[in-house]
C-alpha cells in the first residue's frame, strides 16, 4: 500500500470518510495493483484514526482542496442521508469521484445536484454504485432489455438491515439487537420456475430480530412493539428472539448480506427463460467497497477521455472496470 | 410486425440467415415495440421461407446492398463456422452489424477482420454477442474486477450440446441422438460455498446421451466409441441411453440450456463473497437471438454517437441494451 511501489502509474485514490465503507475501501485498493491510497480525510480528528496500512496518511477534511494534484479519483464513504447530498456535489466540482448513494428515491435530484456540478468542474462523478443501488440495479435492467416480455423480482438477504437493527434498538425496554431480512423460500422456488408469481411484501420476505432486553423489560410487551411497527415490521412476518449480550456480541456482530435479482421472460409462447443474478456476501460493506473501487478505475479512466458530468452503472461499460487491456480481456474473457 | 405501425421511428433490423437464430430474432424484434424487420436475407430461395411474421419480407442475400438505406442494423444469424468469418468482415465494411461468433480461440482474429471493415465503413459492428461468449463473459470481467482475489468457474447445463450431438450421430451404427452437458452438484456446491477448488474437467460436468440404435446395431460397440472418444468425451463421465425413435422425438427435440458463472474471492481474510450469474434456458437460440437484438439496438446508438469500428460487450454500457431514457432508467431501475 501507499505510493511507493507504483506511484508512477497508479491510480491514486482519496478516501473520504472513514467508516465501515471507508476501511473497506483502503483494504480493497491493497487488493489492486494498479491503484494507491493517497490519503484518509476525516471529519474527525486525523490523529484518532488508526488506517490498516502502514504509512496511509490521514488528513483533516478541509486540506482536501489543497492535495487536489494529487489525486486522480475520491471515493465517498459517507453516509447517504446527510453526508452524500453535501458532500458529492461540493466535492464533484473539483474531483472525480465515487459514491454509494443508496436512498432510491432521491437519486434524480442527487444526479442533477452532483451533473451541474461536475459538467462546471470537467470533472467525472459516478453516483449510487455499490451492489444495491449498483450491481443489483445493472442486472434490472439487462435483464428487462434482454427478456422485455417478462417480470423482475429483488430478493434481499440474509442479511443483516443496519436502519431495521436501529429501528429494533430504539424500542423501550431494548438494550441492544439486529435484525435480519429473509427472502421466503417459496417465493424465490416459484419465481426460479418461470411462473412470473404476484407476491405481497408478506410474501416475499420474512425478519428475524435478535434482542438483548433492558434489565426489568417486558418481553412480550417488546415483542409486540417491534412486530407492530409501521413501514419497519407490520407488512411482515417477524420473529423476535431474546438472546444475552454475550450472544448478541458473538453471533451477531458481522455484517453479511446479499440477495436476488431474478427476471423471468418468455421469448415465444412455450419458451420461458430465467436469469439470476446472486450475491452471497460476508460483508456487505467490504463487498460495496470493491464495488466502489472497481468504478473508481472506470471514472478515472472516462474523465481522461472527456466523459465529463454525473454518471451510473448504467454509463459504464464493464470492461472500463478491468485493470485489463481490451484486447486481453478479448482473447481470455470473452 | 414489419415497419408499419412505427415506421418513423423504429430501429430497421436485417436478420442475415434463417436458422434457428435467424427465427429467434424475428420473434424477439416482434417483442421489441421500437424495432421493425425491414427483410430477412438468406442464400437459399427465398421463395422457399417462410417467415412466422405476415408480411415480412424474404430476399436473396445479393439484393442486401442496394437495400442499405431502408436498414439501421444487420443481425448474423450463420453459424460460427463457416458463415461469419466470411460474413461479418463483408458486411460491417457496409452496415452495422451483430453477430453471435463463439469460436473463443479464434475471437482476435475475428475482431482484426470486422475492425478493419468497419472503420473503413464507419459502421458499428459488434461481435460475439449471446450468452456464451455474451453474458457469461461480462460476468467472468465485472467478477474479476469485483473480487480481483478470487476465483471464476463457468458451469454449462443442463442442456443440448449440438456439437456433441453430432459427434455421437456420427457413431457407426447410430440412427439419431441427442447430448446433454450436466454440471457436477458437489463441484456447484463446492463453489458456491467460497472453497475455491480446483477441479478437473471430470469434476465438473458430467455427459448423458440419448441413442437411437441402427437396426441391427450393437449397443456395446456403440457405447465404447462414444464414452471413449478422443477431445469430445474421453475426459467425462458419460452416461449412454438406448431409446426407440419416438421417444427421442417426443422427449429431445427442444434445445434447453444455461449454467453459472460464479467468482469467489476475499475482500480480506475473514470475509468471502460469492457472486452468481445463472441462466436456465428453455431455448437456447430464443435467448441468444434475444440478446443480439438487445445488442442491435445498442449498435444502433453507439454508430449515431460516431462509435466506430468492432465492438464486443465489454464495450457496451447497459443503459444502452434499453429502450427507456437514461434519466427514467435511474429514477425507476437504480
Ligand atoms: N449502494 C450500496 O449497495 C450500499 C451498500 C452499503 C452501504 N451503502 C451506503 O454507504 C453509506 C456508508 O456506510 P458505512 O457503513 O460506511 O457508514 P458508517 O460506518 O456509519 O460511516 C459513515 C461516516 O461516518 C463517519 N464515522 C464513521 N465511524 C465513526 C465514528 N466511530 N464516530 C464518528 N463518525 C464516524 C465517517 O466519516 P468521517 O471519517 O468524516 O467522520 C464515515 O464516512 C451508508 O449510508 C449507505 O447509504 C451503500
Ligand atoms: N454466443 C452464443 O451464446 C451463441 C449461442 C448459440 C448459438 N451461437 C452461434 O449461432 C450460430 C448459428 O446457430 P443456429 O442454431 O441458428 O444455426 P442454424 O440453424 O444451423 O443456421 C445457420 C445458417 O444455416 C442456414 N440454414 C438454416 N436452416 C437451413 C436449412 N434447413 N437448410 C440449409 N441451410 C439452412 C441459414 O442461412 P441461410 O438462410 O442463408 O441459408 C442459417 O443462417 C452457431 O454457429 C453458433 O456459433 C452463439
Amino acid at each position: 500500500m501507499g505510493l511507493d511501489n507504483n506511484a508512477r502509474t497508479a491510480i491514486r485514490i482519496g478516501i473520504v470518510g472513514y467508516g465501515n465503507l471507508g476501511r473497506g475501501v483502503e483494504a480493497a485498493v491493497a487488493r489492486n495493483s494498479d491503484m494507491a491510497v493517497a490519503g484518509i480525510y476525516t471529519r474527525r480528528d486525523p490523529a484518532q484514526i488508526e488506517p490498516m496500512g502502514a504509512g496511509v496518511p490521514v488528513h483533516a477534511m478541509d486540506s482536501l482542496p489543497g492535495h487536489k494534484g494529487g489525486i486522480d479519483v475520491l471515493v465517498l464513504c459517507g453516509g447517504s442521508k446527510d453526508d452524500l447530498p453535501r458532500q458529492s456535489p461540493e466535492l464533484a466540482a473539483h474531483f472525480s469521484l465515487v459514491d454509494s448513494f443508496d436512498t432510491h428515491a432521491r437519486i434524480p435530484e442527487h444526479f442533477a445536484a452532483v451533473d451541474a456540478a461536475a459538467q462546471a468542474g470537467r470533472t467525472t462523478a459516478l453516483i449510487s454504485a455499490g451492489w444495491d443501488p449498483g450491481m443489483f440495479s445493472i442486472n434490472r435492467v439487462m435483464g428487462e432489455a434482454l427478456l422485455p416480455d417478462g417480470a423482475t423480482y429483488t430478493f434481499w438477504g440474509k442479511g443483516l438491515s443496519q436502519g431495521h437493527s436501529d429501528a429494533v434498538r430504539r424500542v423501550p425496554g431494548v438494550a441492544g439487537g439486529v435484525q435480519y431480512t429473509i427472502p421466503v423460500d417459496e417465493a424465490v422456488a416459484q419465481v426460479r420456475s418461470g411462473l412470473r408469481p404476484a407476491l405481497t411484501t408478506r410474501e416475499k420476505h420474512r425478519r428475524e430480530c435478535f434482542v438483548v432486553l433492558e434489565a426489568g423489560a417486558d418481553a412480550s410487551a417488546v415483542r409486540k412493539t417491534i412486530v407492530t411497527m409501521p413501514h419497519y415490521f407490520d407488512e411482515y412476518d417477524t420473529t423476535v428472539h431474546f438472546i444475552g449480550a454475550e450472544e448478541l456480541a458473538r453471533e451477531h456482530g458481522a455484517m453479511p448480506h446479499g440477495g436476488f435479482v431474478i427476471r423471468s421472460g418468455n421469448t415465444s409462447q412455450e419458451n420461458k427463460q430465467v436469469i439470476e443474478y446472486r450475491l452471497q456476501l460476508d460483508s456487505n460493506p467490504e463487498f460495496t467497497s470493491s464495488v466502489l473501487v472497481a468504478y473508481a478505475r472506470a471514472v478515472h479512466r472516462m474523465q481522461q477521455a472527456g466523459q465529463w458530468g454525473c454518471k451510473t452503472v448504467f454509463d459504464v461499460a464493464p470492461g472500463l472496470l478491468s485493470p485489463r487491456s481490451a484486447a486481453e480481456l478479448r482473447a481470455q474473457l470473452l
